[in-house]
């Protein structure tokens, strides 16, 4: 049988990684696999961290940041602080075809999207508005941190051809500092993927995974022998005990690793689902709890997990 | 006797590295000395691509890129497309200092520096703006290429208390596009340093460059057990041979190295001028050429070499 896989981060990555598993299953590219199940994300409003009806910076201005890497070549695109734009993993794809400017930042990245024709259309639904201005009036009320809802959704696919590729997307920290950018648009620290070992992709709080470099890491692990599982632990819970011990502290982070086998793993600081598929296994939620051992605790996840979590994406916002 | 060091890219960084050696010999602090090294060179207006004088992108505006990592606890600073500002890599380290928003870009960038208070000038000197325009009209009557002159000032220090540092700062490619964004802002590409093994950083076609993670890998080879020049020399020539056979080409690039003993390294695939002081050993400009045997050939640079360098970044402007 033709191997192939996909693999993405959180539950909201499920029904792309449905779709890009169709994909795959019928011969479909590695590229157009993840850019299917990046803008399956991107597109649904109900997800607040990537995307339409992500949640805007402190101005009130969704800012996203996306990337995209083919493995087969290195080539990638990149874009950070990109406005108005449906789809900025199709703009860090289309960037990836440069051989220069292929990584655009602000205004400019934006023009890069207004130029090429690119779908542009208001990201800040009435919804993560209103969750803004409530937010807002908590920060002004309280001096609670800003921080939280750094989910990015990030993916890396293995065609039967053997080729593979990864891509992130995500509006990045509610909250943020205008122009802020996490790890999800940079090379090492958001993915990495060679087609001749394997990929990762990660989740988190990017000003600590970009510390650490750990989608290359994780790939470079693999390289040298290690299950895609035995590189995700090696790397994560290595790195997040240096940064406590030399950084005094440690953000949350999740990764998910591929090899070209379709072999996968996964780990996490943090409780973390997440969604993956294979030729030989049909799409399934799945959720990774850190462990004491170092050893990434892996579980289905539960009828009752998937309907609260419904409810509460949906939550009527007063 | 206490063992400091610095190094850094390209001829136009020894000033700085001077400097620099001075206040590690004096006791300063690893952080203290590459941001003066950085800034010598951000000031100097005959340096064409980094800083005040920089050459600036083809809507003729100087974007600048610049980071700062701490090797004793992996904070990093980072600012890509910041406009107006003198010193992008005091701006870079006072961002890592932050825990959130550390890497800033565009407007946002720029605001930030606004609001700290860092020193605004008009980037684009009349000589800067005289090439600029030079460059448009030539590009209008032929089809060449405009983008050379990606020269980043990229350094690493070592002070006598053991710590370590990196900071890199560039005006970028002439002619980029608005927004582009190269390897001297990201983690791992640009720089990296760990006071635990060593430090690198990089200068080159930042889109390449960042294909490999290559300041993370000499870092890691380093941790593995290798000298820097052992290190720098696998890491680069494996990674332009891979990326010739697998993405078709390959930009130039180039990376100094050293570890935690003051011990230094080159790697490059073209001629390559760098600057290096250690306790044991006084400033001195060298220059690198890549050889057939992977082993990078290193030789004192000639007073002939230095003259006709001299001249050419003065030479007048029609």
């Amino acid at each position: 049988m033709t191997m192939w896989g996909t693999i993405a981060t959180w539950r909201m990555a499920h029904d792309g990684v449905v779709d890009a598993s169709r994909q795959l299953a019928a011969g479909g590219t590695a590229g157009d696999a993840v850019e299917a199940l990046i803008k399956r994300v991107e597109a649904y409003e109900y997800y607040k961290s990537v995307g339409y009806g992500g949640l805007p910076n402190e101005e009130g201005e969704v800012e996203m940041d996306a990337a995209f890497m083919d493995g087969d070549t290195f080539a990638q695109g990149a874009v950070a602080g990109i406005h108005n734009v449906l789809h900025a993993v199709s703009v860090a794809r289309a960037l990836s075809h440069e051989h220069y400017n292929s990584f655009r930042v602000g205004a400019g990245a934006t023009k890069y999207a207004q130029l090429q024709g690119f779908e542009m259309v208001n990201m800040l639904t009435p919804r993560a508005k209103k969750l803004w201005q409530q937010r807002l009036a908590a920060m002004r009320a309280s001096d609670l941190s800003p921080y939280d809802g750094h989910d990015t959704v990030g993916a890396v696919t293995l065609a039967g051809n053997g080729s593979m590729a990864t891509a992130t997307s995500t509006s990045g920290l509610f909250m943020k500092k205008a122009g802020r950018v996490g790890d999800s648009p940079l090379s090492g620290s958001g993915f990495y993927v060679d087609s001749a070992v394997g990929g990762a992709a990660a989740t988190g709080l990017g000003e600590d995974l970009m510390k650490g470099c750990l989608s290359y890491e994780i790939v470079r692990q693999m390289a040298a022998g290690k299950t895609p599982q035995e590189a995700a632990d090696q790397a994560v819970y290595s790195f997040a005990e240096t940064l406590q011990a030399r950084y005094g502290k440690c953000g949350e982070f999740s990764l998910v690793a591929m090899n070209n086998r379709g072999e996968w793993g996964v780990a996490t600081n943090v409780e973390f689902t997440f969604s993956v598929a294979t030729a030989d296994a049909a799409p399934q939620i799945l959720i990774a709890h850190p462990a004491a051992d170092h050893q990434t605790r892996i579980e289905p996840i539960t009828q009752e997990w998937l309907d609260a979590y419904e409810r509460r994406i949906k939550a009527p916002i007063d």
